[in-house]
């Protein structure tokens, strides 16, 4: 059977997405707003800044007015104040962020300004019309669309609805995610293991990655190997966007889980060109999307990553899913192609890409040690100094 | 008055936060240590994993016992459960992460195997010792120090503490950071705007990016400008590692925060050489170490992300703090050199970083609108396709 390459399963996966938007939206206060997604475009209703302004402390004059000699101050204008037009022959002591008074086209630095015993100010520098101001409507002018209808809000969204004076932001609703793991071998941490027993470790991986993505979480447990209750729990879960498993989901005779989306929706299963997390499920239940993951720690993290995020975020229609991707040079050598794309964990060691010694993917303790997944193309060999692509992870923590 | 280097304010800053380390832990369950700072070491008390077990769904074998010929099925294991010790002369039906039954040494994937009409089972290929095996102890062995104190829990951390059993971990307590902006011209969003008035966007921004590095947000408002009660504001801050303010302090008239420093504290005002966000503020309050951040939001920003984000994870303990950076080709020419480190918010197009027109610190659209920042250092000149420092802001968000 050939293997699905990572593009096709992605190009599906957005479409699948796509084709189940989430078209509920509500609105929040900007403090509740982090990690959201916009759901219509955010359009300016000032002019940033809303007036001319002071970029120095310093003296506000007009040019036209000035032939070199000290002028008198009639004027301080603070921040935050209104000032008068400027006194035709005289500056305006003006601060930082303070409207520049009409009249007034140029704003000298303190630092270049002598105050004299009689309190007049002399200028030491030549002066051009303009310096020191920041023009009205620099940044921003009324009716720019500052940011786009599916931009993921962080501070730095937030921060500039603020300096647009919005209180709330329509955000579209959040993504209901249903996490279960089969198998009878999981135990859950903080239980003794029996024999044959291993701990869950993907429950805990993907709800605290749900939540930082801003999803809503429902901890479905584990699945029993039963076919019977498996059918119960996918039954009991009402009100989900998305169920996602992992592990169990196979041609494997203690499949529960397929056979019960076999009975009541449909099942696809995909054989990835990808390393690790070969087997990768997508289906419905009921009508009701589901991801099946595979169930070792490091394929769940590498399909999870590039898959299910991007899935996750198109569904709340997001435009821009995919990670940040840098090219580094390999400090190693890999000298056997293989026939899957290969996402190794791995750092930057004196600028070059390095990798865990051991890549199994049955634990995560390689992925803890990384910075971020570095990508060996199926068919590919490298050689020291080839450059690679690396994935911070941090680009898809968040 | 010379400017002081990034990599000293850097350094001074570091070896205060390292002066005033958090030193209060607690027990806070898996769930809810997301984004906290690991107390202890964390040693491994099993190994990992527990037993020697099946890499694949198939047949294991004990190769010396073996000739060649088809093998009846003596007992069928799946995962989680505990094997019998395997039937000389037999093979065991096994499934993927089963235990391999004492006495095998080999497992066949069931791709290559034949299940015959009397139910025995032939093996196509020629076996190897130990394949498909993964070892006892292979990843991880009792007493392995798995992650070391001063890590920052983050999905992969808590995953794998599940996968140890840990259902609690000792975090260090959440620093406790009070937001305060300085300025008679800031109004909160939601407000209508007086003449000479703006919208207050860094306590957004900030109080946003601080719940993201799970800091304990006190939110203390809009200093006015008016000594009397901006004494009485500090004085008010009760239980608080640090007091970040933006804005404002300065040697200006204006600036009573300063004043209000100087009467009870210490202040030391930095110039940097970094742009935007030259002016930089340490002091302390009746013994509260204060950050005073530039008003500007791009120069609150960059100051943020560079000083104070690593400043707040060493006081935790945390021995990475710096974000990852990327070396990438200039898709610019920078031909003035400065005499201040410029971090430009920009973004990679066809694989060459590139800035947004407009880099005025006075408004975040260019942050908003970038990927990352690029780095030009001081007295630099830059060529199309020169190497030059890229951090993701994904880097610094988190």
């Amino acid at each position: 059977m050939s293997l699905l390459p990572v593009e096709q399963a992605f190009a599906r996966l957005m479409e699948m997405a796509e084709a189940a938007t989430i078209h509920e939206h509500e609105s929040v206060p900007l403090a509740a707003a982090q990690g959201r997604v916009l759901a219509e475009d955010m359009v300016s209703s000032l002019d940033l800044p809303p007036w001319p302004n002071s970029a120095m402390d310093g003296y506000a004059l007009r040019l036209s007015d000035w032939a070199g000699e000290p002028l008198r101050v009639s004027q301080r204008i603070f921040a935050g104040q209104a000032p008068e037009p400027l006194e035709p022959g005289t500056c305006a002591r003006i601060f930082t962020g303070a409207p520049v008074p009409q009249g007034a086209d140029c704003v000298e630095m303190q630092e270049n300004a002598e105050v004299l015993d009689d309190q007049r100010v002399r200028f030491t520098e030549a002066l051009s019309p303009g310096q020191n101001i920041r023009p009205q409507g620099q940044e921003t002018r009324v009716g720019d669309t500052v940011l786009a209808a599916g931009t993921r809000l962080g501070p730095v969204e937030l921060g500039l609805s603020a300096s647009l004076g919005l209180a709330e932001l329509k955000v579209v609703r959040r993504v209901r995610v249903a996490v279960l793991s089969t198998g009878d071998e999981l135990v859950e941490p903080g239980q003794p293991l029996g024999p044959g027993q291993i701990y869950n470790s993907n429950r805990v991986l993907l709800c605290s990655w749900l939540k930082r993505l801003e999803c809503e979480v429902i901890d479905a447990g584990i699945l029993p190997d039963d076919l019977e209750k498996t059918r119960a729990a996918l039954g009991a879960l009402h009100d989900v966007d998305l169920i996602l498993s992992t592990g169990g989901v196979s041609v494997g005779e203690a499949d529960f889980l397929g056979h019960a989306l076999r009975e009541e929706g449909e099942l696809a299963l995909w054989k990835l060109a990808i390393k690790p997390g070969k087997p990768l499920t997508f289906g419905h239940f009921r009508g009701v999307p589901v991801i099946g993951l595979p169930g070792n720690p490091a394929s769940t993290l590498v399909t999870f990553a590039l898959l299910a995020r991007p899935y996750l975020l198109r569904r709340q229609g997001v435009s821009e899913v995919q990670p940040l991707q840098f090219k580094v040079p390999a400090g190693f050598v890999w000298s056997k192609p293989g026939n899957r794309r290969e996402y190794l964990r791995g750092r930057l060691e004196q600028g070059r890409a390095v990798f865990y010694r051991n890549q199994s993917s049955g634990v995560l303790r390689s992925a803890a040690w990384a910075d971020g997944l570095i990508e060996v193309r199926e068919g590919s060999t490298v050689a020291e100094g080839d450059l690679l692509n690396f994935i911070p992870l941090s680009e898809v923590f968040g």
